[in-house]
């Protein structure tokens, strides 16, 4: 009897190899195996401009699995030597501005100028409705074909900070990935705003002529945030609302102080269904690049953007930590209680709660 | 020998007691003693409307001293039951606009009619200059002489958060003492006009007309906090222009959504120095207290303030715990040095940090 002979499967002549053996499995597993992510060669690829490996890590960023969420933190540390080389753009304005159209024909214009361009987003809703802006990619036809631009949708999350911080890390990747400008669209609803504001250079106010909309934004703050504000819609009938609307908005942002970036925020007005006065807005902001790098604004507001981003993660993890743990839930409740009744204070109450961890 | 001559002050004849026990000091002890607070006897003093027994303990509330604290927050506890139930009124405004002098004149209009009052203050220069508002009371000649009247000058604190408590622990002792309306002066310096918004019922703004203030306050956010914009120093040759402003803020507020309290906001002019038109804002803050009271927000609004205070210790402790601490100190700035040198990113580094406590 030969020695090969003393394997199961041989045992008897005429049976089939088992199940687990078979030629489908063998495929799957093979397949799986082909899968299992190698972090330095996702990295390697991701330098090299391929899109898969940029999308790939992206979708690790975001997973919820902790086991892709240590491979997406070991991926950024590889590529963190490699960013922080892009413009990064804010984009924002109320629905029915036309974002879409804009980035659509901003895009355009700046992957015909040669730039490479990577499109995310920060949409808190999308957590709670799963919907998402930038999903409905048909929305930009012609940017979802162009080979130097990436468009990628918002990730969900369980909150706007989740949000964030899969974005901020999206970004990471995609300057890795060598692409020149970023462009984040916020639907600015919530927060939302605040959150993009704080991860871009420059932040740019998209806005229709007319509809009172001008002392909506002033109530909101968000004009103090914009760099630049930008008239969209300059067309047609609409063409000499948009010029007067030019006109106010400058009278009105000559009011505020001057930032400390000593850039004087500008208004201008564009028409991104026409393509008429986009190439304008590509030049102010490079006129801003310009300037601010210059007097070291620009890199004193990305370091203060990252203290920014640590302070804020330990602040709310730390809130979280305290304020989901069991015992303060209870007690929280009990003491909330004792302050209506007039029974003890908000500090005495603060104090209690803090001695109980 | 008896036994009594043993003792070492008596082994000679004609020596006299010694130092300690002398007259002066036995009168200093006497006087300590005397002084050692009785907190029950305090509170019963404090119920009796006794100003000074209010005095002392506000004294305490303000005191550093841990015991101190400790006696402070029992006579509180003892005061609770018994407060709740004067108007609480911020006033803010520029300097300049006349807060003393309103103040003062508002004061006095409020005693004619019955009320007793106190007038505290939120200054959290106060703290740093260790000067104060309402610490030179000669600006409020009339009102400090008023047995009705109760002036307070600002705590001091190393913080504001840290003022904020003493003031909101004075007004419940203010409040047990009897007092029906508690006037709360801001500077308008930094938050201390968000400060004091998250401690009183009723909301007041000052404000002169023209000189493009306008603007100004709607840039900060605070005509969104106003419950009532008063235009004062409406007299002389300052009328119309008052009358004038009174027609552009009425507009400007008709802008802003419909508050929670149903309460539409209101614009009235005074001339706290000609004492006109004093007694239509007591009018309309009576008005606001009759339709919130109805309504349910004015009780809302008290136990919303009471979780903030409640939230806001908690979390202020929570974050000086974890970045006073020593080992994070130093962390901290090394991982920030990581940071700007791309060797890891905010979230790792918070990550790393939160890892060490």
């Amino acid at each position: 009897m030969p020695k090969t002979n003393k394997t199961a499967l041989n045992e008897k002549e005429g049976v089939s190899i088992s199940e687990i053996t078979n030629a489908s499995s063998i495929k799957t597993i093979k397949n799986r195996r082909k899968k299992q992510i190698n972090p330095e060669d996702l990295v390697s690829n991701i330098l090299k401009k391929n899109i898969t490996a940029l999308s790939r890590a992206i979708t690790l960023v975001e997973s919820t699995s902790l086991k892709h969420q240590e491979t997406a933190n070991n991926i950024i540390k590889q590529c963190l030597p490699h960013a922080n080389k892009s413009i990064r753009i804010g984009i924002t304005g109320v629905p029915g501005v036309g974002k879409s159209t804009f980035i659509e024909t901003f895009g355009k214009h700046l992957t015909a100028i040669g730039k490479r361009i990577a499109v995310l987003a920060i949409d808190p809703s999308s957590s709670i409705t799963k919907g998402s802006i930038l999903g409905d990619k048909t929305r930009m036809e012609d940017l979802v074909k162009d080979e130097n631009a990436f468009i990628r949708p918002s990730a969900s999350g369980s909150s706007l900070g989740g949000v964030a911080r899969k974005t901020r890390e999206t970004i990471i990747l995609c300057e890795a990935a060598g692409f020149d400008v970023i462009l984040i669209e916020t639907v600015g609803v919530g927060q939302s705003e605040t959150t993009v504001h704080s991860m871009v250079d420059f932040f740019l106010l998209l806005k229709l002529a007319g509809a009172g909309d001008e002392l909506q934004g002033i109530k909101r703050g968000i004009i103090e945030m914009a760099d630049t504000i930008v008239i969209n819609k300059a067309d047609g009938d609409n063409l000499s609302k948009a010029k007067l609307a030019k006109v106010e908005f400058n009278r009105a942002l000559h009011l505020y102080p001057t930032k400390s970036s000593n850039w004087q925020p500008r208004v201008a007005t564009c028409s991104a269904l026409q393509n008429e006065g986009i190439d304008n807005i590509w030049k102010i902001i490079l006129e801003y690049i310009d300037i601010t790098t210059k007097n070291g604004f620009f890199k004193t507001k990305r370091n203060d953007q990252n203290k920014f981003w640590l302070i804020q993660t330990i602040e709310n993890q730390l809130k979280s930590d305290f304020f989901n743990a069991l015992e303060i839930k209870e007690a929280l409740k009990n003491q909330i209680q004792l302050i209506e009744n007039n029974q003890t204070t908000p500090f005495a109450a603060a104090e209690f709660l803090l001695n109980l961890k």
